[in-house]
């Protein structure tokens, strides 16, 4: 790795110009008023309600490049005044009466992990409460035989996993950010983990679900389906905390697997790749198709290759792989889970499809490793920024058809907008439905050190209005944020704009709630179509 | 089937007080404005703007058994003062402009078919406008890579399947009114086919769609998922005329499968048969589960083996189950559609699976006379209405566990309200979840000749108490309309029903589309807890 930094970027760890360190950071007072503060210990305790500096240095953005660079620069623009650990919905209830009466601004917390400005205080006249929801972590209540759980919405992943483990469940979501983020979290921002494509996404497996709105109380979901009108629960999921705070979450659940089986197989072109998974989907379906499908373009594959540790194994397999003509690979990795049974059968009808689109099995090895390290990218991350390079990723979804094109857009709008720092563009295909499928972009540059948000920030805008005209989505997982919200008129219209403030205005009337995502400022509208981000 | 109504109900065919006659029909003239009728001619041509006394007929009600009752009585309240048939988006958007100007109410219109008043005309101050959708039935679209066609929202169902054919595709979505029903009411209503365990809902299977809105329009939809906020097309899905015209759907297609393979099978008890498809989804999921599973209970089952043409078979039949001590037996009707290899694998597992739970298998004879029948039941329907009986449906959804009493608890609101009347009450369990199922009821009694409006609509009102009671919903897929308008609060909440409110004054501030149907009315605020009912 350090090689790699080194050949392409000239980049060292001298090249880090500043080290990820709080303490040096510079913050204003909490401008908390004494009647607001006391008005929140009484809502749930003095002890949880916090104005310490590292609470708020904590709480004051996510983990975007952006806010990362920010935070190592010192050049956050406000934290929050005040953060608040309830620990029930009567009391998230009480929270935001309070915040209502002493006009302060609301922004519910999980794990923190956007990485689209989903949680960042920002500079206003009110005073921020952060509500940070880690001690809503208990389990409320689950039936083995309807195959339910509903869980607090502060639980992280471990502990959804660890809580469910002795019923013999498993909720089967497992985004990157597993370690840190929160059912509420993944509710909010319709997170798809990476075994999706055989367990589903966060928001298709919420059966119900409680939300504390400034007007009150919303209970949503009775049953496994209905046809009762306008699905009122998938507009709070993916509501990003600005039309209430979630505080419970049932959601369907899934019998521990009895076995796993993940592998990678090759092939020889991206494209190839792509026709085969496609049809994978075609044939089997979800559910029959494996569980796990991720396929890495040629960069990503050669990156991998190279950063892999086993270099042995690794050389053995590119000398196999040239031989076969897979010479500028692709690597896919495929996993099945549940029975022993359906796994040999399931895996079987893969494998001779497969072969038929010209794959090569590679064997259990690379997926072991993948399966190892699927959580460790942002930690990986700190490190590159270390190094001093701009390390950031994109991601969208498009119909089978479009794939090939919305590809190859998003990469010349970054290799043509980071030209000047020898950018490398890393992509995957995963999260696959019947009809299409996810792109997800790793983008590696030379950071340029006189003017970093600046160079990011003209990036994020060039592969924002790729993505937007070439009809893709602009978020597939990581949600709209305050980065995304400029574009949210590209993807809904403007009628669906208009919708989107008639309800906030209708469910949170004093707009305490988490101001800046998801609905793009009314003062912007002249420049909507134009897509400016705000940063 | 005539014996049975005699030895049952006492009734004969000369018990029908009054027959299906349209022509005795009194109805007032139409008050179209000489202003409306001309704009409305200028939209769409002047043969395509009727008020022809029957096309206001038939455009008055919907197919309820009080719309059915209505109708051979003469006591429509009232009719539509003129159809209109658009034949483009903008010839709809144009219409919408006229009526919003002419001050004119305006009805969507695709088959008629609803049974919970979501196309009657009401009572009011302002002519009414139908806005017939038959002409809007073309192909638009169709990608046979990514598995997608946008069609038509005035398609019916046999031209989605002939459309379809050429191109080896099929949509999956087979509602009981296939032969009338269109594609943009199946989206209005989140109509579940009877292959929907499989194929998936309507709901599911809309990509993306075009709706004229009162103040613009909304087209949504890029790609196959996202996570780009609150998913506004869950909003327009639902939404029953009330937020705006939906003139395109974009669906989800699947190959036209290769084979299907349909049989029945035979359980012990309900609450077997109930346990096995509960495991079937459990163990196998949707997918390699059947895609059609239909479980009549012992009324249900019963009546469908005495009603059988085939009395020597049926004989058979009945002895051989009373033999393996299936006396009062529970038939499921079982279907798998998809490759020969595909079926022949499923069909093992399910069978394995079945035969674990005691289920006897009755070959395909039952299941193919339920195929050839399975869109007949309404025309059913009128020859008991000649023979004067009530016959109506009801149905739910509730998650496995709830089942047993949600199904006890319905049956026995309608025996009790319906007692004096000697009632039947027949049910099955379809449309399966892995999380639970729909509840499906038919409901015969002798009619009250005096009063058969307020004998149904207080048996009504029992079924919808006992319903929300349960905790069930209020719907699976007949939709809300007006008379499950009331019981909205039931299922999503006054902050629910706010934000309802909220999206209709943002989307149609003058109130133009759809009245009375799925927001229950402002005034009724007081009393919707009690869930009185508008009829």
């Amino acid at each position: 790795m350090r090689d790699l930094v080194i050949a392409r970027f000239g980049r060292t760890p001298a090249s880090g110009v500043e080290k990820n360190d709080p303490d040096r950071l510079q913050i204003p007072d909490s401008e908390v008023p004494r009647s607001l503060f006391q008005a929140l210990a009484r809502c749930v305790g003095e002890r949880r309600v916090s104005t310490d500096r590292m609470d708020r240095i904590r709480h004051a953005v996510g983990q975007s490049y952006l806010d990362l660079i920010k935070l190592r620069r010192g050049e956050l623009e406000t934290v929050p005044d005040v953060v608040v650990y309830p620990g029930s919905h009567d009391e998230v209830v009480h929270v935001l009466a309070v915040c209502a009466k002493e006009e302060a601004t609301v922004i519910p917390f999980g794990g923190g992990t956007s990485v689209v400005g989903g949680v960042n205080t920002r500079p206003g006249k009110h005073p921020t409460v952060v509500l940070d929801m880690a001690r809503m972590n208990r389990l409320i209540a689950v039936d083995t035989v309807s195959l339910t759980a509903t869980l607090g919405a502060g639980m992280r992943g471990p502990e959804v996993a660890a809580t469910l483990l002795p019923h013999g469940l498993t909720l089967g979501h497992l985004p990157q950010s597993f370690e840190f983020s929160t059912v509420g979290g993944w509710v909010a921002t319709r997170s798809a983990g990476q075994a999706s494509t055989g367990f589903g996404r966060a928001d298709q497996l919420v059966r119900g679900l409680r939300c504390a709105t400034p007007i009150g109380e919303l209970q949503l979901g009775r049953g496994p389906w209905s046809a009762a009108g306008p699905r009122l629960l998938d507009l709070i999921v993916g509501s990003e905390g600005a039309f209430g705070v979630i505080t419970e979450v049932t959601f369907e659940v899934y019998p521990l697997p009895e076995r796993q089986r993940y592998e990678a197989w090759s092939f020889p072109s991206f494209a190839q790749g792509i026709t085969a998974l496609r049809m994978l989907m075609r044939e089997l379906g979800p559910g029959m198709a494996p569980d796990v499908c991720r396929l890495s373009d040629p960069d990503e594959t050669a990156i991998t290759l190279a950063l892999s540790r086993n270099t042995w194994a690794t050389r053995v397999a590119r000398a196999y792989l040239n031989l076969r003509g897979h010479g500028s690979s692709c690597v896919a990795i495929l996993g099945w889970e549940g029975s022993v049974h359906q796994i040999i059968w399931r895996h079987r009808h893969a494998m001779a499809l497969l072969r038929r689109h010209g794959a090569v099995p590679l064997g259990s090895g690379p997926a072991r490793s993948w399966q190892r390290q699927r959580f460790v990218a942002p930690a990986l991350r700190d490190t590159l920024l270390d190094h001093g390079l701009l390390v950031e990723t994109v991601e969208t979804a498009a119909y089978w058809s479009d794939l090939p094109r919305v590809y190859e857009a998003v990469r010349e709008a970054v290799l043509a907008e980071l030209r000047p720092w020898r950018p490398l563009v890393l992509a995957h295909l995963s999260h696959l439905y019947r009809t299409g499928a996810s792109l997800y972009f790793t983008i590696l540059a030379r950071r340029d050190d006189d003017d970093p948000i600046g160079q990011w920030t003209r990036a994020k805008h060039a592969v924002s209005q790729a993505i937007a005209e070439q009809g893709a989505t602009i978020t597939h997982h990581h949600g709209i944020g305050s980065d995304h919200a400029p574009w949210m008129e590209a993807e809904v219209g403007q009628v669906g704009v208009t919708a989107l403030r008639a309800l906030k205005a209708a469910v949170d009337p004093d707009r305490l709630l988490n101001p800046g995502v998801l609905i793009p400022d009314e003062a912007d509208d002249g420049q909507q179509t134009t897509g400016e981000t705000e940063d």
